[in-house]
C-alpha cells in the first residue's frame, strides 16, 4: 500500500514541539588549551593566580622611588642615590614606587641622572593589574576566540571544560556507495551524512558516521538502537520518504514513537522526529537539499537549545529579479545568487530542483518564503540570507545570459582576486534583458542577426536608452555533437537534443535550419530542451538524443565528435556605468591574460584573435 | 648603549612595503574530503562524471511513455500497458519518458490507472542535470563550506589540493615559562605564540611553535635560521623592543636584512620586519595586546595576500561614551564593549595597558583611530569593529558602575540564555552617570546618604528627571582586610590601600573616617588608589599595604582576614524604558533565582533577604 505521511505539522510547530518534548543537556569533554578555540565553555573559568603576581616594570627603565626624584628639571637634573636597571616584566622591589623611562635617562657610570620628576606609580603594572586570583575569566557558555587562549595560558590555563552533543548519523539504503567508488547505474554516493557531519560539527557537536545500512528493516532497526546508545541525538539519513522502502518511520516506531513524519517545508517535506529512550532522533530526508533544508531550519535550531555554535544568518535586503509563486501553507527555501550592483543588492533564486547540489555550491544567499506568502513579485524588496561573509557578497560579480565552459574558467583565474564570477545560464536573450533590468554586471551572448553581425542589433533594440559596450571573448566554433560523426545536413530524422528558446545556440540553429529550409517538425526531440552546452553534450553520449548543436570544448570535454557548423562572435556586454566597477575590471583583466588565451587553446574550438577587443555596443 | 628604533614608518607604508618586497605564494597540501571544509582550493575542481550519469526517477512513482498517457482525466481513467514502478533515484530505462507520482496512481492486479496525462520527462531527472563530467565544481581560492562536501563527495572526490602558509613561531626569552607552570616573580607564562597559532591557523596557516629560546643571540641565531628553513614565514616573539636583552633586530640582520623597526601603531610599535632567505621575518612586540594588534592589522592582511582566509571585521557606526584624546602620528587601536540600548549602538573604550590581556576577553569590539585624528569628542558617532558575531553584540547587556564579584558569577548565570554581560568598573558615581547619560543597561551602585538611606539620594540629584528603579542584589559587608586582623581603629599609620573617588567603598571609607574623626593625612596610602575589591585585598596579601576597605568575598578569596565595617544596600538602578528588555529582564531572573542565591551563600558577606526586591529610584 502507498504511505502517507502521519501528521504534516508547520515549521514553527515543529521547533516548539523540539523545545517542549526534550531536554537539551549538553555532554561535556575537557579540550586541550591549545585546541579550545571555537569551543563553547561548560562553566566558568577562573585565574589560578594573579598577573602580575607582584609588582612589574612595564618598560625598560630604572625603578626609582618617586620621592627622590622631585624637582627634577632640564634646568636642574637629578642624580639618584638609589635606583635600579629594570626591563620590561622585571620585578620592581618592595621599596622603589616608579619607572622613569630608560630613553629619560642618563647612565655615567654607574648613575642614573634624570631631567624629569616620576609620579607615583609610573609605569609600574601592579599586581593583579591584569587579573586577580580567583576573578572569572570567562563565564560558562562562552565561544572561546582564538586570541584568548593567550590570556587562558597567562592565567595557568591548561585545559578547558566544554561542551558538546554527540550526534549518531546513520546512512540507510542499499543503493550507497562511499565517495570515491563510482557509482554504478543506480547506485548513489552517500553524501547527506558527509554534509551533515561537516555543518553540525561546526556548532561544537561530536557526530560519528555509522556504517552504511541496507534497506532492510531489521539492520536499520539494530543500526538505529546501537546509535541511540552511543549518542544524545540520532539522525538517520533517507528512506524517510514514502517509498516502498522507506522504513525509517516503522523503525522508529518500533524502537520507540514518532513524533512527526512531514513537516511543511520545501525543500525537506519528507522528515521524521521520534523518540528513542528519552533521545530525539530524526529522519533526514534523502533529497541532498532537502537534507540541507532540514539540517539548517530544524537540526541545527535545536542543537542550538544545547548551548552549541550556531549563529543566525545576517540577512541583506535585495530587490528579487524574478517573479516566485507559492502556494499557502510551507515554509518555502530557495537557493541565491545575490550581488550588488552599483549600490542596489539583487537576488536572483536558483533552480528548485532538489537534486541539485551544484545550486547549493553556486548560491551565496537564500530566501525563506513564509507560509502565509504567495511568493514575491519581481523587483520585491525581500531578506536575502547570507551563506558567505557579506565582504565576499560585496564582491560578487553577476553574469547572466549565454553560458560557455570558459565562463568557468573566468571565475576561476579572477577568484584569487577576490572577485567571485557567479554565472546564471539563462541564454543570450535572457541575458539581455536583466542587463537592460540592470539585474546583472555583465552579459555574455552570441546573437546572430539577419546581416551576419552579432550583439549589437540585439543591444540596439533590447537597450537602445543605455550606453554598453562589447568585450569579445572568443570567436568559437559551434557544431554538429554525435556519436557517429553526423554533420549538419545528417540531422533530419535522428534524435535531436535542442536548446532552450532564447539561447544564441537556438537562434543559430533555427538560423541555419531557415537557410538550409529544414523544417523544425521533421526532427524528432527539436522540443527537447536542455540550458547548456555540456547538456547537450551529455544527452548525446547518453544515448537520449543522436546528435545536438554545442560548442567544440563541450563535445570535446565528453570525448564525442564534433563537426562544425558556424564561427561566432562570443561576448561580454556590459554597461557603461559599471565599466569602471573593480569586478568587471577584474574580469576584463583576466580575458585578456595570457593564461586564460591559453586555456582557451587548450579546450579548442575558440579562435582568440578578438579576444580581449573592446567595442561599442549602443549609444 | 640604549638602542632606538630604526626607522619608525606607517601602518599603511608597512603594508605597502609587505607587499612590494615579498612574494606571497602559498604552500600546497592535499587534504582529504571529510577535512576540507573551512580549506581554501588551490585549484579548479572538475566533476569526475555526470551526475546523474543516466536518467533516474525524481519521485517515487511509474515510469511511463508520456504518448501512453495522454487524454487521461477524471472522467477518461487511463489503463496503462506498459509502466514500470520505480522509486526516487531508481534509473527510468530508454524507453520511458516521464515518471507518475504514486500518489496519482491506482494499482490493481499488476496493471496502473492514471487519471491525469503526464507532460514529457516529467519527474525525470536527466543525466547531467546536477552537473556534467568535466564540468567545474568550485574554482581556485574558494573556501570550502561545510554543506559543500556533500555536493563534492556525489561528485567523485575525495581528496583537495588546498593552500596553506607555513609559519614558524620562535619564542624567545630567558623569563619564558610554558603554561601550566605557575611562573616565578619575574618569569612569564609563554601565551603569545599559543594566541599567534590559534589566530593564524583560523586562516588556514600551518604554524609550528618551536622550543623556547633563551636570551641569548647565538641560540636565536639558530633558532631562527632553522625555522626560516622549515617555513614560509617566521615570527619570533618578543625581543623586538629595545631592552638590554632585545636581541631580535641585530640576530636577523646577522642573517639577512631588517626592513622596518618600529610601527607608528599604539599598541603595537615594536615590530620588526626582516627578511633572510626571502623569507619575510617579523618579531612580534611582548606585550600581549602589542602583539595582537601587530597579529591583526600587519600579519593577516599579509598572510591574506597568500589567498588565507581573512575577513575584514563588520563594523557598526556606535556613539563613543568617552571622549579619546590621542597624538597625530599613529594609528591607534581601542578595545571596547559595544552595546545596543534601544536603537542606538553605544562603545566604551576599555583599559589602553597593552599587558591586560582580560581586556582582549572582555572586548566584544575595537576602535582603528587613523594617525591623522586627534581622537574623539564623547558622543561622537565612530565605526566600531565587531571581535563576536554581530547577533552577539546585538544581545550585549552592559552593566556600569560599582564592582563586585558576584556581577561576574551573574555573566555566568545568564550567559547560557544568549545574552552577554559585560561589566565596566568606574564606581557607583560613574555608573550613575552612564545611567543618566543612557549608556548602559544597569549601574550597580552602594551609594550611602547622610540620611543613612542607599542610592535614592544620588538618583535624585542626578537622575531626576528619568524614571529609574532600584533592584536589590543582596546586602553586603564592607570590612577591613589585612594580613593581621586589623580592624577599623588600626587604621590610622597604617600603609593603606584606598578606592577610586567616586566609588561606593570609597565614599564608605571617607564617610567613616568623618564619623570617626580620623583625618585622612594620617594614612599613609590614602592617595594610592585600585579599582576594584579584589584589587585591594590583592595589594594587601602582596604587601603593598597594611589594610584597605572590600567587600567579605574578596578577602576570603585570597585568604586574607575580614573586620567588619559596615552592611549596605548594592543594588542595580535602571530606567523604566528598559524594564522589559529581554536582555535585563534576564538578568533580573538570574538575580531571583535559588541558583545566585546560593552563589552568595558560598562567597559568603551577603545577605540575601532583600535580594531579587524591586523598590521605586526616582519619578
Amino acid at each position: 500500500m502507498v504511505k502517507r505521511y502521519l501528521s504534516v505539522i508547520t515549521l514553527d510547530e515543529t521547533l516548539a514541539l523540539l523545545a517542549r518534548e526534550f531536554s537539551t543537556t549538553p555532554a561535556i569533554v575537557r579540550v586541550p588549551l591549545e585546541n579550545a578555540h571555537g569551543r563553547i565553555t561548560a562553566g566558568p573559568i577562573f585565574a589560578r593566580y594573579s598577573v602580575p603576581e607582584i609588582h612589574v616594570s612595564a618598560m625598560d627603565g630604572i625603578a626609582v622611588v618617586s620621592a627622590d626624584t622631585k624637582g627634577a628639571s632640564e634646568q636642574h637634573p637629578v642624580t639618584l642615590n638609589r635606583a635600579l636597571r629594570v626591563n620590561t616584566g622585571n620585578i620592581v622591589p618592595m621599596e622603589y614606587d616608579a619607572v622613569i623611562m630608560i630613553e629619560d635617562v642618563w647612565e655615567e657610570g654607574g648613575t642614573y641622572t634624570i631631567r624629569k620628576g616620576a609620579a607615583p606609580w609610573q609605569h609600574i603594572r601592579p599586581a593583579g593589574e591584569d587579573l586577580a586570583e580567583s576573578e572569572m575569566v570567562i563565564p560558562t557558555g562562552h565561544r572561546i576566540r582564538p586570541h584568548e587562549l593567550g590570556g587562558l595560558a597567562t592565567y595557568g590555563i591548561t585545559e578547558i571544560s566544554t561542551i558538546t552533543v554527540r550526534i549518531g548519523l546513520v546512512p540507510t539504503g542499499s543503493e550507497l556507495v562511499a565517495h570515491g567508488t563510482r557509482p554504478k547505474p543506480g547506485q548513489v554516493v552517500e553524501s547527506n551524512t558527509v554534509m551533515a557531519k561537516a555543518i553540525l560539527e561546526e556548532t561544537g557537536a561530536t557526530c560519528t558516521r555509522y556504517p552504511f545500512v541496507e534497506d532492510h528493516p531489521e539492520k536499520i532497526r539494530d543500526a538505529i538502537a546501537h546509535a541511540v546508545k552511543e549518542n544524545d541525538i540520532v539522525i538517520v539519513s533517507a528512506g524517510s520518504s514514502a517509498g516502498t522502502k522507506d522504513y525509517t518511520a516503522d523503525v522508529i516506531a518500533g524502537l520507540g514513537e514518532v513524533l512527526v513524519h512531514g513537516v511543511a517545508t520545501k525543500p525537506g517535506k519528507p522528515v521524521i522526529i521520534g523518540r528513542i529512550e528519552k533521545k530525539p532522533v530524526f529522519g533526514l530526508p534523502g533529497y541532498p537539499l532537502s537534507a540541507l533544508t532540514v539540517l539548517r531550519e530544524i537540526v541545527l535550531p535545536f542543537v542550538k537549545r544545547y548551548g552549541m555554535f550556531v549563529v543566525d544568518p545576517v540577512f541583506i535586503p535585495a530587490e528579487i529579479t524574478t517573479a516566485m509563486a507559492k502556494e499557502i501553507g510551507s515554509d518555502e527555501f530557495v537557493l541565491c545568487t545575490l550581488g550588488k550592483i552599483g549600490n542596489r543588492w539583487v537576488v536572483s533564486p536558483q533552480s528548485k530542483g532538489a537534486g541539485v547540489q551544484m545550486a547549493a555550491i553556486r548560491a551565496n544567499a537564500y530566501l525563506r518564503i513564509p507560509r502565509a506568502s504567495e511568493g514575491f513579485d519581481a523587483g520585491s524588496i525581500v531578506n536575502a540570507k547570507l551563506m558567505v561573509a557579506r565582504e565576499e557578497a560585496e564582491h560578487a560579480l553577476l553574469i547572466t545570459g549565454s553560458h560557455d565552459p570558459v565562463i568557468d574558467y573566468l571565475a576561476d583565474l579572477i577568484r584569487p582576486t577576490g572577485v567571485t564570477l557567479l554565472s546564471t545560464h539563462v541564454g543570450s536573450m535572457g541575458g539581455l534583458l536583466a542587463l537592460r533590468k540592470n539585474e546583472c554586471h555583465g552579459a555574455p551572448a552570441h546573437l546572430l542577426s539577419d546581416d551576419g553581425t552579432y550583439n549589437t542589433e540585439y543591444l540596439r533594440k533590447y537597450l537602445a536608452e543605455t550606453t554598453t559596450h562589447l568585450l569579445c571573448i572568443a570567436e568559437r566554433q559551434q557544431g554538429v555533437v554525435s556519436r557517429d560523426d553526423l554533420s549538419f545536413s545528417d540531422i533530419p530524422g535522428r534524435r535531436f537534443i535542442n536548446r532552450q528558446k532564447g539561447s544564441g545556440t537556438r537562434m543559430l540553429f533555427d538560423h541555419e535550419l531557415k537557410k538550409a529550409r529544414i523544417d523544425p517538425a521533421s526532427i524528432p526531440g527539436y522540443e527537447r530542451e536542455v540550458t547548456t552546452h555540456i547538456a547537450v553534450a551529455l544527452a548525446v553520449k547518453s544515448g537520449e538524443a543522436d546528435a545536438g548543436l554545442c560548442v567544440y570544448s563541450a563535445a570535446k570535454a565528453l570525448g564525442l565528435p564534433f563537426v562544425p557548423v558556424a564561427s561566432e562572435r562570443y561576448e561580454l556586454a556590459f554597461r557603461q556605468e559599471n565599466a569602471d566597477d573593480p569586478r568587471l575590471a577584474a574580469l576584463i583583466e583576466a580575458v585578456r591574460s595570457p593564461a586564460f588565451i591559453a586555456i582557451m587553446e587548450r579546450l579548442g574550438g575558440y579562435e582568440t584573435q578578438e579576444t580581449g577587443r573592446l567595442r561599442p555596443g549602443t549609444g
